[in-house]
């Protein structure tokens, strides 16, 4: 039994819709379909998404919104009409819109995500039309009567253990499920947003509560590439990774799978198969718990940019018990997350997201390291890019640093920083912003060997 | 103005002692000299600081120690019959180790510090008198008179601030200063000793304080090696090195000098000469605040064994606040110190010196991070090495990475972890304890090409 999961791109027109119909009744095994709002139409389109947290603000500004309100119906009747489903859903549709826009807005944050999950519901409610209207036994699934609670925190909703049980009892039901994503119910009773990109965790969370045998997750790409697409000309497909490959990678710039979302799936051991709307029969991309070693010792070349670093020297800092962790504590304190401490004897080197930290932050955090640790020297280093080179078989690869290393060098590539765990699913180059492009291409060249866009 | 140290080696004997009186007067800008306690006087032979450590224990076990204060006596009476000094000296080492053994025991670890202080001071006063004997005008200074005033931590003093300023007054007396190494006094009056091999540290606080050109620290090698000397057969030298190298290496592996010792002299940036009493003529390795780069990257090779690493996972372990402080402070709260913390997206790995963790306390420290953070996996391996390759120049050359791991991975060790932060001073590679020698062999091949001991 497979659960499969629509993105908004392919859910954007009727013609999509017609797409996904096909794939989830081309076989039997497709149980639960999830799916999320309907995305953008053409390039200069809006996302239903963001024309509802548009509305949802401006109805709590001054008090209405008909304009947005209209454009958000029309979204779901341009696509009803291309199918010739008719008037009754659209207006169902217009209804339940209406009805919670002039509702209760005593609690902001919870007007706005009840809002917003309206264009998964309100889609999903649509397409189990669409199917019936085919002849196809399907039926919408509330996720308050599905049993699916999560935390009461709009936005950044967290699944309870008791809704894997919940989703269960799902499997008893006779034909298709057409599910929303994007949210659960809290306790209470009311709407809860994911995070963004949340229908991906709502897949996730329902292939672990049906136990479905493969999560199948479908988008607009047909794989995931092993390397920014746009840095390398027809960068290599990646046929099989795994969770903690996917993990290393979508932290640092790629952003096909959100990676909250691998949590369920990855507890209950459940394959995640990325694939394309637009050309099903493309093998896409698979994320498992193992896999056969068999395409060289790297699987993908990921890099982001926004890093920036605090050094800090102290003679005899090693000698120091609690230094590390105070110097730890102080970024805490400002409410900072670091993302790595590659440190010397007497040096210690913390990298984190520059985009956090505000100027006066930072003379702040400055200010504290030299006055509570008595440090030498600090020095912030800022514009640094993070380059992870992804592989599980790193780990038994005698001589994939030294190939990595030698790659940039000979692209006469500074490496700044570098921080390679036990673990060894990857390993971190830091390097200056400006050398990102030319660093990731080096070192595609030399575990892919493709061709290059300069 | 030149500060002068030997250390025991160098003062074992009478022929030992007539090279220092040579070596001391062949340049007048010697001025002061600090001096060891005797060293062996051969291979089997014991230090004259072990058997005073003896004999304080027995004295306190027991109230007596009759054998092993002779012996103690028997040295210095060794030394100077072999210059024919005659008996008064001797006399009066006997009376004042006598009175201090049988002195006051009410404090044990202050006892032991004052027994074990005497090697020096009386070595210091034997020394005074010798170069008397010469014709040399030389006298005993006591650091209570000289004003060297340090913290009361017995066998870890660190000193005060205002010693330099009373020391500097040295500066007015005539002829040469001859001044016991290893200790200083408290506020109260009490013998305080400074951690082991504490005599460089004396020497490099005198350096400071009189404001010396250079501090010469003369032992019994012609120069700090580049590499272990077990390892590779006719290593190279190194002539010059700045304090952060020396420390670097020190800190792995390389005894040649305390690095606690560097830091007064670090501080007044006075240069450290190395030399070697045996063998004056020879240049030695002087380290300074800076140095001209003209012998490629690195500088030397340390390595050193018996680390473990702990590392952890958790998925999205990234995303919390705190995680990586949190794990670092349970590892203070067992009292122990870490050396580095490599990490991945959702992992960290902890490395820290195997000694100061027994299994019962591994045991705890798993437990609680299982339990405490809520971690995925807690692995701990035994038996690593580092190996830090050290240098300076190391930060603006590009292919000096790929040069290390290319050799290592030539000479198939495979790379466990890898560490290198901003500072660029050195570089960390992590290899397990069998791989070591093997490890630092294909290191200093290619940074050096030497001749290696298989």
């Amino acid at each position: 039994m497979k659960v499969v999961k629509f993105g908004g791109s392919s859910l954007a027109s009727g013609a999509q819709l017609d797409k996904v119909f096909h794939i989830v009744t081309s076989d039997p095994a497709r149980k639960a379909v999830v799916v999320s709002a309907p995305g953008k139409h053409y390039a200069e389109d809006t996302k239903v998404t963001d024309l509802l947290i548009a509305c949802a603000e401006q109805y709590l500004a001054t008090g209405s919104a008909p304009e947005l309100a209209e454009a958000v119906v029309e979204r779901y009747a341009l696509i009803a009409n291309e199918l010739q489903l008719g008037q009754s859903i659209i207006e169902k549709i217009r209804d339940d819109l209406f009805t919670l826009l002039e509702g209760d807005k005593s609690n902001p944050e919870q007007y706005l995500d009840a809002v917003k999950a309206s264009g998964e519901d309100n889609n999903a409610k649509l397409i189990a039309a669409y199917f019936r209207y085919k002849g196809v036994k399907a039926e919408y699934v509330n996720p308050k009567d599905a049993g699916l609670f999560v935390t009461n925190e709009p936005g950044n909703a967290q699944v309870l253990p008791e809704s894997y049980q919940n989703l269960y009892r799902l499997r008893e039901r006779d034909g298709l499920i057409i599910f929303p994503g994007f949210f659960g119910f809290s306790k209470d009773g009311d709407v809860i947003t994911f995070s963004r990109s949340g229908s991906d965790i709502t897949g996730s969370i329902l292939a672990n509560g049906l136990q479905a045998d493969l999560y199948e997750n479908f988008t607009d790409v047909d794989a995931v590439y092993s390397v920014n697409p746009s840095f390398v000309e027809n960068p290599k497909e990646i046929s099989e990774l795994t969770y903690r490959e996917m993990r290393e990678l979508s932290y640092a710039g790629f952003s096909v799978f959100h990676d909250e979302a691998l949590i369920p799936a990855f507890r209950a051991g459940i394959p995640v198969q990325i694939k394309n709307t637009n050309n099903p029969s493309a093998e896409g991309t698979r994320v498992v718990s193992k896999r056969d070693n068999t395409n060289g010792p790297v699987v993908g070349i990921a890099s982001d940019t926004g890093f920036c670093s605090i050094y800090i020297s102290k003679y005899l800092m090693n000698r120091e018990i609690g230094f590390g962790r105070r110097a730890l504590q102080i970024l805490e304190e400002h409410g900072l997350t670091y993302e790595h401490v590659p440190s010397g004897i007497d040096d210690m080197t913390i990298i984190l997201r520059q985009g956090q930290m505000d100027a006066a932050t930072e003379r702040s955090v400055i200010k504290r390291i030299e006055e509570d640790l008595h440090a030498d020297e600090v020095i912030v280093e800022h514009h640094l890019a993070l380059i992870m080179v992804v592989g599980e078989a790193m780990r038994h690869n005698v001589g994939t640093t030294a190939r990595a290393a030698k790659a940039l060098s000979e692209a006469q590539v500074n490496i700044e920083m570098i921080n390679q765990g036990s673990s060894e699913v990857s390993m971190m180059f830091g390097v200056k912003e400006a050398e990102e492009r030319k660093a990731v291409q080096a070192l595609y060249q030399e575990f892919f060997a493709g061709v290059l866009i300069s």
